[in-house]
């Protein structure tokens, strides 16, 4: 291991699950974490492994340091750290990686899994990637070899690439997600069950090993079938959130085949 | 069986596996299919078992019609049904069951399957959900039979609970299905993989396992951040058809949790 000591700071789902899978794959490294708040010290302390919790901040250790702190304190906390040794990362996908410089240490980087996650959630690591930057080559590849030894993914990525890929995930999970809890809602609103989706939802998802998502869209925006959408527009008509999606959405997917020949509109009908 | 003999109209997706299936389940049934335009025969004559493709109309048949043609043609062609005792359904999530009324045969209903097809997709009959129902409980009731031979799950439905569900699947799949094309377009546009994003839509679905979506959302819109919610916003400035729905979403999630407490935000963050 390059790292003689792992420092984690912060109190979220991704200090957690990083926190879980270091101390499972490192059983002979010390592993202190430390938050401000101290708010989830006793879920931390729940951990097995050799999982220091700090009630003071550790900010004189050697060794790697991950901030995985909200997005706006992380130059605050970088900044506190004062070990010039220290390899200091962040895990975000939105601040860039100077948000780390100009302080004590001379090495840091970005360690940026591409996950969602939830404290009640267990994590496969296994194919989870992580997108990696450092400011010299040695960090980066001192990053690379850590994220690998904890995930099977690891890939370099630069502050630009970092952000775009952020925003897929913000359209690929976020957005998607919120189109379920829409979907829960008026179904619930209809005295109906979301269970019966499931396999819709499944398949969905299952295609796109065979399908882009592009090819594989169907349904009556697609279709530019107009009388399906204005009997669905004028069901929603009392449901300002759900109505404003629907045309919105319904807008884009129209628009994004605006051009494509009648072949996809057969193929899908 | 109760139906005699199965006649299946149209040359589209559900019809084309509507057609597999029966064929797989009822060996002993004579299967007969019709499309006016004729143009997926050859795919059509491909499906094993007592599949018969007719050149000419079958409106004379006893027994089932299906009647799985587009919604604006289930009421012209149902009308040339000619049998009395013959019994017909649609399978559109949107027609209501009276549009096959008033025609020669007294026996009529829906067999709604809620799935996404593609010719080019195989399809998973054991958990498609079908909605169906009958203008009497007696072809209530033998469409019922007939769906669960076919399927594991089939439930009554009228036409409004119907129009509900399909309105719920168009957000749970078609809209869903956007968000990862418009996913796969910007990471293209970026010179980057969609294949990044896989591990993170698998949980994105897995997680609907354990929490409902609603408490599943993550990401700058739930966390009402603004300044990642901005510097996505300048990114997308140059491509359109991503900003709106950008904001579309962002605005309708930061609406669905204004009311919720600071937990909600916390856990998620």
């Amino acid at each position: 291991m390059i790292f003689p000591h792992i420092s984690i700071i912060g109190s979220g789902n991704v200090a957690y699950h990083l926190t879980r899978r270091i101390s499972e794959i490192y059983s002979d490294i010390n592993i202190t974490v430390y938050s401000r708040s101290g708010k989830n010290n006793k879920l931390f302390s729940q951990i097995s492994g050799q999982v220091h919790i700090s009630h003071e901040d550790i900010f004189h250790q050697p060794g790697l340091y991950i901030v995985a702190v909200k997005d706006n304190a992380i130059t605050s906390v970088s900044s506190q750290i004062v070990h010039p040794d220290a390899t200091v990362c962040h895990t975000s996908g939105s601040v860039n990686q100077d948000a780390l410089s100009g302080h004590a240490y001379t090495k840091y980087g970005v360690l940026y899994p591409l996950q969602t996650f939830s404290i009640e959630r267990d994590v496969n690591w296994s194919d989870i990637p992580f997108l990696i930057n450092g400011n010299i080559s040695e960090t980066t590849n001192d990053l690379l070899e850590f994220a690998r030894s904890l995930s099977g993914v690891a890939i370099v990525a630069d502050d630009s690439q970092r952000k775009s890929t952020h925003i897929a995930a913000v359209f690929a999970n976020n957005f998607t997600n919120h189109m379920m809890a829409l979907a829960e809602e008026w179904l619930d609103m209809n005295e109906l069950e979301f269970s019966i989706l499931r396999p819709l939802i499944l398949e969905t998802i299952n295609k796109l090993n065979t399908l882009s998502p592009k090819n594989a869209q169907t349904g009556p925006a697609i279709r530019h079938d107009d009388p399906v959408i204005n009997m669905h527009l004028k069901e929603l008509e009392k449901y300002p959130a759900h109505l404003k999606v629907y045309r919105a959405i319904t807008a884009s997917i129209k628009e994004m085949y605006l051009n494509q020949t009648d072949k996809i509109w057969e193929i899908n009908s």
